[in-house]
């Protein structure tokens, strides 16, 4: 989760068992409970209820209450015991009167009924009449956006201010933030304090925060070729990053085993290459849906067009777009990767990024450019010819890289900005200042490359500690955990440009069935080790 | 699964991505289909839905289609293209008129209703009045239970005869058993053969099929004590079970983390030992539920108290039942395995067994015996004087074997056989000749284990291979499907004392969160490789 957390450990990505605050590898009853309070907490926090809370023999539990009921840990964070009562019938969520939002922002109007009913359900509609207030109760959120322009209307970007104050006071409590994107994490923030006490009723205790995210980048990236996801799979992997303050969804939408992505331009693409040209794509209304569901919680959306390698599924509905592979004097019939050296396929990258470009509003869509395979360039006669033409010898990634070049140009006349993973960086392809290099590889160690990368003046990402698909049994979570995109040897000036990190859960094992559970380790989130919670997840 | 499948290889466990009946490694469009088959059809068979079958080049479907789309494959199965329609408004399931069995009988009855709702959902409760049967249709299935008693009222046992024959033709199909066991897994083959066609309407084959297991012990081990599982989660693996002909539900109900078993004899054990002494037991009714709801299933429930190890949580409950460790010469305030020198730890196994007899109706126990540790015996200076005066030296395996010696006689006395972990053989104790021994440890190798146990002419159970907890990356369940439990070297008789295998999923990283999904990969079932299949799984 990118935020830096008081005197803790620095943390990149929080999956929720990572929402735990560990501070010893000790079975201690401390971790217990924190465990404990966490796993039972997916939404609202149930602050109490949980074994050691209750009938252990808990030390210093006030003072460990409040380091322990948010994830991230905000910046700066003050506590105290008093509690507020908020009651569902009389709560509200306001703009402050001196905010530059109104009720025509939707996207706070939006945040406000959904962070309303996180904290109490569907309660409100069961409630007829306004209920009193008590002195003791917390009347009211006031949200108060105190820049001239709030971005009602705008796109989250590298460049958002997602800081905020949150100050928890009676009779009101008061969210201020330059614009709606830290609104939005302050209002996550503000859900997470809200816990019931042990009558069942809800309490928030007197706070005071002041908070900002401690990386730009926190992505997650989800691959829609391999499986096929169902908009509402995509839909609910954006509700549970914002709950966990994520802000990217890297969208690895095509690669070799489908297209679903459906085309204007080019609607052979997945007619021809997906499982299915109706069931299984993503239609330019869906693709609005996801990147309008994000905006509402402040997620950028980048997709990956990954070429030239990783393009079987294009192959399909693109004539002569990939290389055809040679055994021996004559055609195999088989497929290798774009064919670069045909002017047909820039043209054809030319128009189709003409169209990626404004279906996506990012400024920057991800090329991949990643595990180019040789073979088939090395068995196609007029590839060999070229390379000769080219003086590359026997070098195919120059080749490579001469794709990769016009590829970049290509995209670059869109206005976009660009990421591709590290082995285009890696190849020596010239790029332009803003690219963000995507570090993934285990080998050589990524320490390294991060270094590399930040050493030659680019942006850095990274990926490699955090591939989630790859699941193993135990406690994989604590080198989940402690992995820190900032831990290489470098100069100051070098760790500011490392833009944060992303999570990859990709889908070779993984479709609608278990991604939630897999990714977020069941929401809620599934237990880290022996233990219990009085209230225990009954669901199937 | 433990079925043997004609012209297949031996399998045992068929966890629902195991349903796949894999005919070579290839990715072939043939495997694609049939994977795509299996996994869209958790509960009825959804056949010609997936892609290869409608959209790609598969070769001989008809002839493959009989094979694959159910699991485990029976005995002898006849199939023809012939397809009869089921109309849910009047298709019926009714006892034959030469049956034994009738509508007193619950086991049958409850069986009906069940299987009518996983074929049809709840349509027949739109469906007002009789519809006309065509002559295409099926109009029934007669369940047809030929032995004098067919046990309505009775519970599995090892000696169940869960033989059945299935004959599918108009105007009625015909299922023939014994008993009702044999129906229950007939009724489940029935439902498996029912699948829709491209219009929704739902068919079924002409198909004559003659079945029974390979095993008689298919078990499944849930772990109640690393975390307590509600009863919900209990019931759904049970139906989970019967849907794959699993037929015993081994209960590892308590260990050292928890005690969650509510005793009427030793209410302290639940009261101190449980996780929480109201919210985390399993009252006498419970635990009643569970049994009746797997007796509905022809499911056995053999429940395990495991000692003298693995009893941290009895010691809570029940004052000097666990041996105190010594720091040199004085006690250091924790607790090894029960205390073997005391005879009020004999009077009370005896008096707990005597209830455990009663309360589970199963004719085996287990007792367990595995992983005792010998390092608080060892610091215990009134266990060292008692190993000297039993001649014992300083060998505490034989102390281990004194105290097991004693509880398999208590147990004994109470009619009960009982089944033990390996290491009770291993140790040389001297059992009742139908003790089953059950292996799970990795060294020595299995094979040479079973190959121990059935020389020395006992019963053995395997559940080395199927450790499911053991999570990893990839396509794990080959080697999990690949494992036989007669796959030792041994004679025709010593493998007759194999009696099947079982499934474990060890409580320490599961709980109700994750515990469906991982252990049956989720219903519907998780993907096996890169793929999809028509009619993708909406859910989160």
């Amino acid at each position: 989760m990118t935020w830096v957390e008081v005197n803790a450990a620095p943390e990149l990505i929080h999956t929720p068992p990572l929402r735990l605050k560990q501070k010893s590898a000790d079975r201690t009853a401390l971790n217990t409970d924190m465990y404990c309070l966490l796993k039972c907490s997916p939404l609202i926090l149930a602050v109490a209820v949980c074994h050691g809370w209750l009938f252990g023999d808990f030390v210093g539990k006030q003072k460990e209450l409040d380091e322990i009921s948010l994830w991230p840990l905000p910046q700066k964070f003050q506590s105290s015991a008093v509690a507020f009562k908020l009651s569902p019938g009389s709560f509200q969520i306001v703009h402050a009167k001196q905010s530059s939002a109104g009720p025509s922002c939707s996207i706070l109007v939006n945040a406000f009924r959904r962070y309303f009913e996180y904290m109490f359900g569907d309660l409100k509609k069961h409630e007829k009449s306004r209920k009193k207030v008590y002195d003791s109760d917390l009347a009211e959120l006031q949200v108060w956006i105190t820049s001239a322009d709030p971005e009602c209307d705008g796109y989250p970007s590298l460049q958002a201010d997602e800081s905020y104050e949150l100050s928890v006071d009676e009779p009101s409590a008061v969210l201020k933030a330059a614009n709606v994107w830290g609104a939005l994490r302050g209002l996550e923030t503000f859900s997470q304090l809200v816990y019931r006490d042990d009558y069942g009723a809800n309490n928030i205790n007197k706070t005071d925060i002041s908070d900002f995210p401690r990386f730009a980048h926190r992505g997650i990236l989800l691959d829609s070729s391999r499986h096929f996801l169902p908009l509402k799979v995509i839909l609910a992997n954006l509700e549970a990053m914002a709950m966990n303050k994520f802000n990217v969804f890297h969208w690895h939408i095509v690669d070799d085993p489908s297209f679903p992505y459906m085309s204007r331009t080019f609607p052979d693409l997945s007619q021809k290459g997906a499982y299915h040209p109706f069931t299984h794509v993503y239609t330019p209304s869906d693709v609005k849906m996801v990147i309008e569901f994000a905006r509402m919680r402040g997620i950028r959306v980048i997709p990956e067009f990954d070429t030239p390698g990783h393009t079987q599924s294009w192959g399909n509905g693109i004539k002569n777009l990939l290389t055809p592979c040679y055994s021996g004097s004559s055609p195999s019939g088989t497929f290798g990767p774009v064919n670069p050296i045909l002017n047909s396929s820039y043209d054809f990258m030319t128009q189709f990024f003409k169209e990626i470009s404004t279906v996506f509003p990012d400024a920057y869509i991800h090329l991949g450019g990643d595990e180019v395979d040789f073979s088939c360039w090395k068995s196609n006669p007029d590839i060999k010819k070229f390379m000769v033409q080219q003086g590359f010898g026997t070098d195919y990634s120059k080749l490579e890289s001469f794709y990769i070049q016009r590829l970049l140009d290509i995209v670059a006349a869109t206005k976009k900005g660009y990421m591709v993973w590290q082995e285009v960086f890696d190849n020596g392809v010239k790029l332009k200042a803003d690219t963000q290099i995507h570090v993934w590889k285990e080998r050589p160690q990524y320490q390294d490359e991060m270094a590399k990368v930040t050493a030659a003046g680019f942006n850095a990402l990274l990926s490699t500690p955090w591939y989630l698909n790859r699941i193993s049994y135990g406690q994989d979570w604590v080198n989940i955990y402690k992995a820190d995109p900032q831990n290489f040897t470098g100069t100051d000036a070098q760790k500011k440009l490392v833009i944060g990190g992303e999570a990859c859960l990709w889908g070779e094992y993984v479709d609608a069935t278990n991604l939630t559970p897999r990714l977020w380790r069941g929401i809620p989130a599934e237990p880290l080790f022996v233990g219990h919670c009085r209230q225990e997840y009954m669901g199937l």
